[in-house]
């Protein structure tokens, strides 16, 4: 049997997602074998984390700092909101550099196989945060499936009963794509929604 | 930009083994989002097992005392010596609970394409041991793969120059497996070492 202190190392990384009995071994296992200085870093990043993050009281995206940076840019339009499911979709979008407004980061989608409904999503705070006022257009980027959709169907009629613009990205052939690799689906909305050149 | 503690954390993450930077995401996403006693125990963990974990200095195994648990226990045959390549592999033949002596870990195998030669592993600590007379029997359970079996090969030829009886574990069709999906190498090793009923 492994020593108990190798046991619960194990035992505390397969309580990380994606992280089964083989990863835990492998990783506990790598512990043991880095400089101590390393293995301090990763304990101290962890607590660090736990210590100085929380969600900004805007936007609801990760921050260490209260409003985060993009909700208290001056520079940024204020009355656009982007919503995206996670705050991965702020980092892709920010990488793109498109989007002049800011964000509301839902924490999710609804889901009903997964029991996600929107009372478990930061649905409710987007709503106050309109009501609020100020608010133009509300751009929902959620992703692009059954339960993405349904997200942004969701919330996009309640923004209608609050007199708000919704709009969603364009659908079409990406950058770079190879069109007879391309899904039916995607196709026929880009035929239907044709540029003129 | 996600903000400087987390990007910390998953920078910390992508040095474990087989964690990318989306896995490293999720790990971080899920500490953040996990009370803080839990994420705590983690911290904890990993530095008890830099602090606490050795190599046994008789046969190379992880332990917390040393000699480790098998290697002082007295009912054990400590004339008879299990090489494996790695802990786990300690772990998976003490389930078994069929081996009456003791390990040795290696700690890999050789291996050409990864540069690791003889002197990456613990060889010489077992041919040190055996030297010190007392050993009958030294059973070389590496992996039945070429790397595993160049491995065994290695060490049986410099066990054989000591006087040292060296085996292997038989190689034949696994308990419960389905005689149509097993491969033309156990088939033809089963069948030349087929038994009397």
């Amino acid at each position: 049997m492994f020593p108990k202190p190798m046991r619960m190392l194990m035992d505390a990384f397969k309580k990380l997602p994606g992280i089964g009995p083989k990863a835990a071994y492998r990783m506990a296992v790598s512990i043991l074998g880095m400089p101590y200085e390393e293995a301090r870093e990763i304990a101290r990043a962890i607590m660090l984390v736990k210590k100085s993050i929380a969600l900004c009281s805007v936007c609801c995206n990760f921050t260490d700092v209260d409003p985060c940076l993009i909700c208290s840019d001056g520079n940024r339009d204020q009355g656009f909101i982007c919503v995206v499911e996670e705050p991965e979709d702020v980092e892709a979008l920010e990488r793109g550099g498109s989007h002049p407004g800011v964000y509301h980061v839902l924490g999710g989608r609804i889901s009903a196989l997964e029991g996600v409904g929107p009372e478990k999503l930061r649905v409710r705070e987007l709503f106050e945060r309109v009501k609020k006022g100020g608010v133009r257009e509300v751009l929902i980027a959620t992703d692009p499936n059954v339960e993405g959709e349904a997200t942004a169907m969701h919330i996009a009629r309640e923004l209608k009963t609050l007199g708000v613009r919704a709009t969603r990205p364009a659908r079409g052939i990406p950058a770079g794509a190879d069109i007879k690799y391309i899904d039916g689906d995607t196709l026929s909305q880009a035929l239907r929604a044709r540029q003129e050149l």
